[in-house]
This record gives C-alpha cells, structure tokens and sequence, in this order.
C-alpha cells in the first residue's frame, strides 16, 4: 500500500473531511502552520493517519478512532490558533465533514 | 460557497471516499474515462456531488443519498466497465471507503 495513503484498521472509525478554498499568498505562514499542524496531530490520541491534496481546492481528510478523539483536536490549544489563522487569513471558504466511515477495501 | 464544492444537504448523507494513485500514461484515455463518469453520475439516481483534488494522489469524494444510491452507482454498466480499466491500466493502487456523514459546517 502506498505510504501517502492512511493505514487506518478495519472500519468502524471516523474521518473528518475538510474541503477548502484558500486565499491569495500567505504561502510561507500556510505551510509553516501546516507542519504545525502535523506535528501537533502525530501526538493526538485516536488520531489514526491522514491524506491530503490539493489543486483548485484543498481536500484533507483526517483518520480518528471516535467522535471523542475529534472532539479533543477540535479544542486543542494549538489547533484552535490555527483555525483563528485560517478563517482569518489562509481560507476564502471551506467546509468540515464529520463521518463514520462503515466499510472500505483497497486494490 | 464556491462551486467546487458540493453542495449537500442537511446530514445525514453518505461520502465515498476515493484514494488512488495513478499509474505513469494512459493520461488522454484517463481524461476521457473521467468526463464519461461524471457525465454518468449526474443522472445517478441519489447522486448529490463530488469534489476533487490531486497531487502526489489524488482524492475524489461522491455524496449520495443513502447505501442503496452508492450499490446502484457501484453496479452501474459504464461505471463497472471504468473500475475494470481503472485496475487493469490507471491506478498503482487504490482506496475506496464508504462513510455516514453525521454532520457538517462550513465558513
């Protein structure tokens, strides 16, 4: 299995779907904030991989064990700041997608 | 909201997650076999959009209805014919995981 696919365990879990459209520049501060992000993410509980890319929109999907481990990113202190910037400054417009993922396979 | 995003409705509705990772080639044949899906989808019985976006992967979600919409699409002629190309000559590799959406916001 390629390794920028998320090695998540058999469903059920969750996956956060965030859809986005970013802003003109700020492409220093964006990056640099998302390795933030990443390295704060890695040291989650129940946080279980993640895939990304991106083109005329962004689409991240993160992997979590329960509701409760998306609950406790969604407060984390370093996140928060990050959503402040982001709202702020990295995205035009951008939506999230709480879902429980209820079966996969893989070729 | 920008019009690369799909424009779903009230949760609960459900998302295929599509993870893939191209083989080299075959672009033009790709390409094709892309705009020939979507043209199928939008008279998909239960279809409600898809965003898209790649990179190093790429990652197409589908919102659907409900699991009977999803099965229908999985069955459907051309698309049955698409996923035998797609395994025999566009994807390295992929993912397919089939998710609830249980809420959404957006900004």
């Amino acid at each position: 299995m390629n390794k920028l696919f998320a090695e998540t365990p058999d469903a059920p879990y969750y996956a956060v779907i965030f859809t986005s459209k970013r802003t003109e520049g700020h492409t220093d501060e964006y990056d640099e904030e998302t390795q933030k992000m990443i390295t704060l993410l890695a040291d989650q509980k129940g946080f279980l991989g993640f895939e990304t890319a991106s083109k005329e929109i962004g689409i991240t999907i993160s992997y979590w064990k329960d509701i409760a481990a998306i609950m406790a990113w969604r407060n984390n202190l370093g996140h928060l700041a990050a959503q402040k910037k982001g709202k702020e400054s990295f995205y035009e417009a951008f939506k999230v997608r709480i879902a429980k993922v209820e079966r996969d396979y893989s070729f």
